[in-house]
């Protein structure tokens, strides 16, 4: 048997195209000491893997050319020399766009699919849900009674921001692209309204926001931003998450193809905070909490979630760029 | 004996005139049960004054025409009917561009002399002395060794932010129009460097800054701010005081001739904070702190100041433009 490897093969400008990346079988690799032998059965796609792919300087380094591209991925323990994992235990922590990959015991957990299906910890249970939990956290804050807006509101993490905003008691408003993606989030979700920025969005915030935003979940940028961001009530705060409406054109540290900010006049007027992070930051430190309160959402019929799962991983490629369009429907995962 | 009073006339577009205000004389009014009449000798200039001229919708309500410009004098009590206050104390917190105001006594504080001198009740120990403080507490947090930037650094809260900072062990940059100034900041408030922002700040930055900022603390906006955003680090704290290079285009809430502001992107990728405030929301209830900070400061020759003394309350709206264009050095008081 073979293992089967993306790497990146060109840096792109602008979107990626397939012929960034090249499919490859390669030899499964072997564990040393107190490694893990895993075989992934889903890799997370992620916006932050557009940075990943340029050389521009950010908060992580790019992935090398000829490299496996960098993901995060669930599967099964094929062989351990960690006493703390045996055959067959289902594990999150391993890494890359790869079917098989070695790992130090010390990165990987145990999961527990008692809560939710091995693929979650790709999406809600994984890095994107504590993305959610801890933006909220440390930087939403919301209110009972507060309006919070929320854009890409059925991707990966807007689902989760959304559903924990809702269950703190605050009023909850998806920002989404296309009707389907508007009534999943309403339906499904049961966020108070979802608007289509295919539309007007400038009427739609006024009708479904009279009184102002108190807090902003900032996945995408660009028009969104622009007309949330005078919206926003006194001492309100802005959640900077990501701004993937940029990503292609403007990747990692170049800005100079960037599009202006609004004017940061009304931060002092109305005491507004506008504040970034990056879940690898601090998050994982917090996971256990954040795993409590997720079990008990769903226990309690407050979380659901949704999936786009595209099968094998030579679909990966396709699949990011995909991503970056918001071709996705729900967190996107793919099944090795 | 009459009052003198200095009216608004009209709400200017752009940059205020002189006949935007008038000079008045009336009756000295007699306080009331539990009030006292204070004859101010000092008025202070500051650039919030400009937002009370408008009335776009902001944090305070504007002034309305035919009254009293709003702003906060020091003076002596001359009759009073709180038994706190007696005929020649001196006292901070009376009200208005005039020579004689009445007041509730429980909204005059007497003042300590034996700290600083009366007028500096308008500057140093007062709201802009107050505002820097407070701001570098909630939101700069500036820690030894960080490098801080301030801009407006000789003005009236600059000059006291950058020295606070500089007490706390923060390399502390200025950014002042002209060589005087420049000089002042370096030389009297001890700052590590100050930049003239008529000439390249690009440049200049790169040579002060060549590890980037962690603290900018915000007075100005425009030009400054685009050179200073990209050079924030990791974790970067922007301390949004104000942005008095708008203020003559964009008062208030009119954002509509509001020059953009630096994309947001960087915002995530470096985890910054940019965070506005207004020292009337909870700057008072400490101020206690505040002034035996300064207080143990000005004991320890830490800090330093310099005010730039207009003579006559009828020259107020001349100053009072000259503010908004900086003209002034130091922070701008009106002898009355």
């Amino acid at each position: 048997m073979k293992n089967t490897q993306v790497l990146l093969r060109n840096r792109p400008t602008g979107e990626p195209s397939e012929t960034d990346f090249e499919v490859v079988e390669t030899e499964i690799p072997s564990p040393g000491p107190g490694q893990v032998l895993v075989r992934a059965h889903f890799l997370s796609l992620d916006p932050y893997m557009r940075g990943r792919m340029s050389d521009a300087k950010s908060y992580a380094k790019p992935v090398a050319l000829g490299e496996v591209m960098e993901g995060a991925t669930v599967g099964e323990v094929v062989e351990s020399n960690d006493p703390r994992f045996g055959e067959g235990d289902l594990v999150a922590g391993s890494k890359g766009w790869q079917r098989f990959s070695v790992a130090d015991g010390d990165a990987l957990r145990k999961v527990d699919t008692g809560i939710a299906p091995l693929s979650t910890y790709t999406g809600l249970l994984g890095m994107p849900g504590l993305t959610a939990w801890v933006g909220l956290e440390d930087i939403g804050q919301p209110k009972p009674g507060e309006t919070v807006v929320v854009s890409a509101a059925s991707g990966a993490v807007g689902q989760v921001a959304g559903q924990i905003a809702k269950a703190r008691g605050a009023r909850v408003i998806g920002v989404a692209g296309g009707q389907a993606k508007c009534d999943f989030v309403v339906k499904e979700l049961c966020f108070d309204a979802c608007l289509d920025h295919r539309g007007d969005l400038d009427a739609q915030l006024d009708k479904a926001c009279p009184d102002g935003i108190d807090v902003y979940w900032e996945n995408v940028g660009g028009k969104t931003q622009h007309a949330v961001f005078p919206r926003f009530r006194d001492f309100g705060r802005m959640v900077m998450c990501g701004m993937i409406s940029q990503y292609n054109t403007a990747p990692g540290a170049d800005t100079s193809k960037a599009e202006p900010g609004p004017n940061l006049g009304a931060v002092v007027r109305k005491r507004l905070r506008i504040q970034g992070f990056i879940v690898f930051d601090t998050g994982w430190q917090r996971y256990g909490r954040f795993l409590a309160e997720m079990d008990g959402m769903i226990r309690a019929g407050q979380l659901k979630w949704k999936e786009d799962v595209v099968e094998g991983l030579e679909r990966a490629p396709r699949a990011f760029i995909g991503l970056l369009r918001g071709e996705n429907f729900g967190k996107l995962v793919v099944k090795i």
